[in-house]
């Protein structure tokens, strides 16, 4: 019997996952990876033997159902199977029925984490998802269709929200917010495809996003990030800080650029 | 002029890095690192001049504005500078102030992501911080001891909650969570010092959480999450998956055994 490694492969840029993914995909007899991960992650794992297991988003559960039978299989024949997974495994990534069936049939297995795309994000807006006076905590969540505004307020709640696989319910997101009380000025910026070649960026505001504005832009061929709150407003520019300033009165110096 | 790169270190363990931040540690020539960072990260930057700066948690505005002074001063006398974060930069790691002190200096800068306490924590636990049915978003917050129980419901509220630098407020964090509604009886898992060779793991209630009884336990030297929802509950296994099952009504084969 082998074991199982569950890998996080990171929001996209091959050299995003961790230092323990990689070397584990290098020495791996098999990998099965979801279709959406980028062909040069693969790269690592020279010698594997490589199988793509459906796509990330919208897999039914027959999918899973089959997913899980593979990975079990693939433990029983050999020594080191890969699960890659797209950003986190622990996040949106249906590990659980994995390690359920891993579980279920006595198979040894680890979870190694990926930088989930709520971070990789941030890092390409450089935009704290934290930031002090504006944003304490964050949530990270899908739309429900059969959510309505009461729920969002009830079920999510933060200064700062992540929308995963939003793309589809954007409007409708933004629509439910305002009604339960978020500004229509407040901040959105969009990240498609973060961490790629195909990485774009859109900024707009909460109304902006409501009536639609972003929809013609969204690729929906690419995964996309809905991310909104004060924490994403462009940056006012503070002078460079002095060596002999050791106060923090230095909102008086504040040179008002815009980032 | 040289350029800056912020790094998330990730949770702790040095393989928990991504590939591009030891790529880079291994070209800088001053790393500018978080106190707690484990050593062995550090092994990465056999060249680099290493120079720790402050702690990651309780650190004074005085002592960030004295590490944006460093990192632009060693900006201006190196090409390749890291600045290493623990966990991720632009979660709890403020980013923000340091981002504005090179923007203000003019010095080119790049954030490299990193995996967050939360998604190591989930892999060390082997919980999905989402879940089928139990857990559709997650939260990710700090504890203020100004926010009372109302503020914690509305501000931050999700099915998974996850506690920064909660140890020393954990019983005040459950009792005003009880408050605004949730269960006693809602899991709670603690994970400190997460990936790293101290790492220990507690699961409880919310209401032991109230109660006082995780104290005793938790470490002031070690960092520590804190893991509040259904998605951490011990685990209902189901048989083995079979070949033969194309139906979802699997759930008639459970054998309730406990993970």
């Amino acid at each position: 019997m082998g074991k199982v490694y569950l890998i996080g492969a990171g929001p996209g840029a091959a050299d995003l996952i961790t230092v323990r993914g990689a070397r584990l995909l290098a020495v791996a007899d098999v990998v099965l990876h979801d279709a959406l991960i980028e062909p040069a992650m693969l790269d690592y794992a020279p010698k594997a033997r490589k199988i793509a297991v459906g796509k990330r988003c919208g897999k039914r559960s027959t999918a899973q159902h089959f997913i899980n039978k593979q990975i079990v299989d693939a433990a029983r024949e050999h020594g080191v199977v890969v699960r890659l997974k797209g950003g986190d495994p622990m996040l949106f990534g249906r590990a659980d029925e994995e390690m359920r069936a891993l579980e279920a049939a006595g198979i040894e297995y680890e979870i190694v984490p990926g930088i989930t795309a709520a971070l990789a994000s941030a890092a390409s807006l450089r935009r704290s998802l934290t930031l002090r006076g504006v944003s304490r905590s964050v949530a990270l969540a899908t739309h429900s269709r059969a959510a309505d505004s009461a729920e969002i307020r009830e079920q999510v709640n933060a200064d700062s929200l992540v929308f995963y696989m939003g793309r589809d319910s954007a409007p409708e997101i933004a629509q439910q917010l305002m009604d339960a009380g978020r500004a229509g000025s407040t901040p959105v910026a969009i990240v498609e495809a973060c961490s790629t070649p195909r990485e774009r960026t859109l900024t707009l505001t909460l109304e902006g996003l409501a009536a639609g504005d972003a929809q013609l832009w969204l690729d929906p061929a690419q995964p996309s990030l809905l991310m909104i709150g004060d924490a994403f407003a462009e940056r006012v520019l503070m002078s460079e800080p002095r060596a002999d300033d050791s106060s923090s009165a230095a909102s008086g110096e504040r040179a008002l650029r815009v980032a």
